[in-house]
């Protein structure tokens, strides 16, 4: 096993969140960190690396600053962690994981870690705070190595092997280590041949993997074909009930086990587009998801079923099939039917990562289910890691919504825990756009809390990653409505899916109207929108309980930014905003498009603040980012006065 | 230099319109062949065959049946024969390449050869009579190793060089021999970087392909790069004033006429979609072809200078640019200016190979330049092989366009020659769609002479093709309206290009209404078409001498075909055919369906009367077309209900 040291950064790389200078307040003092084991040994690394960085002293014995404490409890949760303060001391007992997160707590509040501040008692709200990663191992000819990534080639594969120097992995799993993600998911839910053998004849390879991402508190994962047994096996079927089936998945998964015992478990996509499933077999996701749970579970590993399961072959000209319905009409009634061990893994929308859409209903149909929403810190609907588009407030609403209204707990309350899709590539900057890094971060510190405050997380993360605090307020107003800006300039109020096919990147307003995916807007000259009311539509309102339901079925009470997802309504609808819904178009674009103009030179203003290769890659990226919300103000806008024949009440040039 | 005798047709390969029985009238009769030379050869071994398959004889002295002759003459036209007729005995002479075409009216005419209808005079009316392989060497990446080929691989390239075996080539080669093509291009006009060396370090196997097409009437040509004295030469410049850039075109050449002396000359796309060309050095298109000509001119080389110039970034908001006026806005006035073995390659239609456009203005606007028109025996926007879209009606309309009106001559008396882009490929059929063969060969029959009668190259085909006489008529059903039943399935008036931007196969309506390849209908809830009149609109029909600039630029007169080509009309609009702009589009979107449904019942009842292979082939590509016009059908159908509102007036169902 080899040693991938704290500083071993490779060349080029930039740290994202964990600069030395993020550690200058921890590492100028006098530490002693007590007690052993891997994660202990990951805490004595960082706190070694960071006294030698800024003049501190790690301490044996005597008074101290800063105490890290490695317990032996074996009853509470070895992610939590206590933070106490004396006059003089900080600190930090946990009896596990939570010691990384102790020390990330600290290195996070910098200067306040040692004053009474920092006090506190401090667990994970999500025991499942996962990362999936889309990496192909070949190169795929359309998809390229990372699916949907957009940030270079995969940090764990190269030329059709799992990497020989992993020390870029280290340092990734020491960024992911910590903001406390606890999971990652190894390779891409479209399993190709090649990556099919990971699980078989790759798994060496995987064990060197899961070596370097042990010391930072994460278990690693495997998507897995679910034709496994057909197709690495030799078997004739791959049907969940044969009983060589479950035979063939129980001694391979016992194999993986012998090798890496703290395996997280399976990631499936099955049944969804072309990917093979229980149907083929005349079986349900149930039956599917529990033959694999069976063979993980003597192990204490857990199956991440994935609930996006529709018809991508469906007829645009039937409007009665509603792409929305389709995970909670195959999932809800198996709900009951999950062994314990299954994790149903929810798109947190019902369609597809859009930019806007309501939350899926599946999440409160399935109470005797365990389910985690899952996310895309990749942007692959929100730019492409060529726009700024801060998604934390996104996935923050979500966690924050009441299914079963006011009455009922949150989102956050009901799931066993979040799952995103990470982007991260072998860019110089991880995630492309270098300002995306705080999606990265943001995710793993929301899973951890998703009640932290408001703004909280995009503070945290600019303080960490930028040496110089004057940059604060101007990045602040870069990012942090940049979500939303993004919305503005884009498909509007919630209908979706006006992107190019080929890609998702830029606008084509009829571009999925007349395909198979299930993904229309029905915009004619009268009016625009999908009709998924119960009375007149597709009948989706109804997946949801009360009050949602009702609220959503009502034009008088849906929200404004969902109304055309739930509703086809003429141009000259009056919004609750006031204004009609073609004039809110016309509005929204125009000052989505403006709102990137100030963006631009805001961040202009921060040359000479923050590093020249970063001020340099934002700058680029925000030309292309204003050339193509030009293109949407302007596709957008002529689409619909073309259609509409409505003018623009405040007169604007509309092509 | 490898032989490749007549019957070396490989295993599985479709004999197209040369099978055996094609050749049963001459082979079983006494034939002479006198004379000798290379295309001599080539007939006598084509005698020798048909009369080993058919029971026939050559006959040394004495009376004979057929007697074939290759004169000494060298004042007249090589290409030209005379056939005359006695009571016994049939007599071809030719003093070139004639002989080989006279040998093949002999074939075409079957039995009625030996009666007194097979004599006359014959001659081309193209001197030139090309065929453009956009063949890769290397298989790209996007555009696959055929550019717009849709039949397979390269039958000149594989693994990334000429074949070792090119035995497919000569019998290729014999093909285009028997219909009288007499250059071909042998790479694709987007030169690439392998490519472009087969100028150079790749001209070896340049020279064998030569070898193999000479026997058959054929000269070989290259694409070459604009930047071949840079890339190839390592020059600073291609500036084709430069004299440097002249010596090394001079010398270059040399070379390749050393190896191959009857080489054809260069084809050249230049400042087009990206390809270099004069415009970067602030020349202009005569001095970039002029520079050239000189290098081949004292060897009888040719440069086909292309014509296809136009700004491929294009803003949609633009109203004022108009593709359609590029190539004469950039090339008439440039008349008089090109040297005499300069040929000016122009499109057929003033955009890009559409189902319907104008004749190109060109044409009538460079009385001083030689011209040759260009067409598409590849159906990149007319079905990709894959639907029946028989051509020769387009090309004769085109052929026979008289541009000065009824009193000057027609666009085949205007030019110099015509070329089409080949698609032929690696399928066993050729070209792809079997029944796409007729495409080609009525490329080189209506290049030969395009006053063929209306019908006759098609039952010509037919014949030749099919052993089965019962299998005319039919077939005469399925194909020869073929072109006009895809022209009302697809988009309507002349307005062009609603097709899927990847790929340009099957209906997108706004798929490049938003882009910037200068290409968009403007369809508004009102109306639709592109206004090119002069009076207020791009003033394309200026480009057109009298009668047409004013046929064109009023609705009184426009024709319907093309109505939306030159003018933005309401859908109320009333046709000269009486219906309306929007009822004519659902009428001919419903009837263009309905024909193909009744073609592919034609042709089911071919089963047992055609060969398996091609019953199969065509049986399964009839279903895709159906397929593919029903979503043609809907989408034109249901966008412009959508944006016009109106309701079809035979209440058929629009979606």
């Amino acid at each position: 096993m080899n040693d991938y040291s704290v500083a071993a950064l490779p060349e080029g790389v930039d740290p994202a969140w964990l600069p030395p200078s993020a550690f200058r307040p921890l590492g100028s003092r006098r530490v002693r960190v007590v007690g052993d084991g891997p994660l202990v040994a990951t805490v004595r690394g960082e706190v070694a690396a960071a006294v030698r960085d800024h003049g501190g002293e790690v301490v044996g014995d005597g008074a101290v600053d800063l105490e890290l404490v490695g317990t032996n409890d074996s009853g509470g949760d070895p992610e939590a962690f206590t933070v106490e303060r004396t006059a003089t001391t900080t600190t930090v007992r946990a009896s596990g994981a939570g010691l990384l997160y102790g020390l990330h707590h600290v290195v996070r509040l910098g200067e306040a870690a040692f004053s009474a501040a920092a006090a506190g008692e401090f667990a994970p709200r999500q025991p499942i705070r996962m990362l999936d990663h889309w990496d192909n191992v070949d190169v795929h000819p359309v998809m390229g190595q990372v699916e949907r990534g957009y940030a270079g080639g995969s940090l764990f594969y190269d030329d059709g092997a799992v990497r020989s120097d992993l020390s870029r992995v280290a340092a990734y799993a020491r960024l992911l280590g910590s903001i406390g993600v606890n999971r990652v998911g190894l390779n891409n839910v479209n399993v190709h041949r090649t990556e099919a053998r990971l699980l078989t004849d790759l798994l060496p390879d995987v064990v060197r993997l899961a070596d370097v991402f042990r010391p930072h508190g994460i278990r690693v994962g495997l998507s897995v074909s679910f034709a496994s047994p057909v197709v690495l096996g030799g078997l004739a079927t791959s049907d969940p009930l044969d009983p060589e089936v479950r035979d063939w998945w129980a001694r391979t998964t016992a194999a993986v086990y012998a090798a890496i015992p703290d395996f997280a478990g399976y990631v499936v996509k099955a049944d969804s587009e072309g990917q093979p499933g229980p149907f083929a077999y005349g079986r349900d996701h149930a039956d599917g998801a529990n033959a694999l749970a069976r063979a993980v579970k003597p192990f204490g590993g857990t199956v991440f079923w994935r609930a996006f399961v529709y018809d991508h072959h469906q007829d645009w000209r039937d409007r009665s099939t509603d792409r929305a319905r389709a995970a909670h009409d195959h999932f809800a009634p198996l709900d009951g039917g999950f062994d314990d061990n299954v994790v149903l893994q929810v798109k947190a929308g019902p369609i597809d990562f859009q930019p806007r859409e309501p939350v899926s209903p599946v999440i409160a149909s399935m109470p005797s289910t365990r389910l985690a929403a899952e996310f895309q810190v990749t942007q692959e609907y929100t730019g492409q890691q060529k726009h700024v588009c801060y998604l934390v407030p996104q996935w923050r609403e979500v966690l924050a919504f009441r299914p079963w209204g006011d009455g009922g707990g949150a989102v956050a309350d009901a799931v066993a825990g979040v799952v995103a899709v990470s982007n991260a590539g072998t860019d110089p900057f991880w995630t492309g756009h270098p300002l995306a890094q705080a999606n990265l971060y943001g995710f793993g510190r929301l899973a951890w809390d998703d009640r932290l405050a408001q703004g909280a997380v995009l503070d945290e993360w600019i303080g960490l990653t930028f040496a110089d605090d004057g940059v604060r307020e101007a990045l602040h107003r870069v990012m942090d409505d940049s979500w939303r800006t993004y919305e503005r300039y884009t498909a509007p109020l919630g209908v979706g899916f006006m992107v190019n096919p080929s890609g998702h990147y830029g606008p084509a307003v009829d571009g999925y109207e007349y395909s198979r995916w299930g993904t229309y807007h029905f915009a004619d000259r009268d009016g625009v929108g999908v009709d998924r009311t119960r009375a007149t539509g597709t009948g989706f309102t109804g997946q949801y309980p009360a009050p949602w339901r009702d609220v959503y079925e009502s034009l008088d009470t849906c929200p404004d930014e969902l109304l055309l997802f739930f509703h086809h309504v003429p141009y000259d609808h009056v919004l609750h905003s006031g204004t009609t819904v073609v004039q809110h178009i016309y509005d929204t674009h125009f000052d989505g498009h403006d709102e990137v103009r100030r963006t631009a030179a805001t961040w202009a203003a921060l040359e000479g603040r923050v590093p020249a290769a970063v001020f340099d890659r934002v700058t680029d990226l925000l030309t292309e980012q204003l050339r193509c919300a030009t293109e949407w103000r302007d596709q957008v806008n002529t689409y619909f006065h073309r259609k509409s024949g409505a003018p623009d009440g405040r007169g604007r040039r509309i092509y």
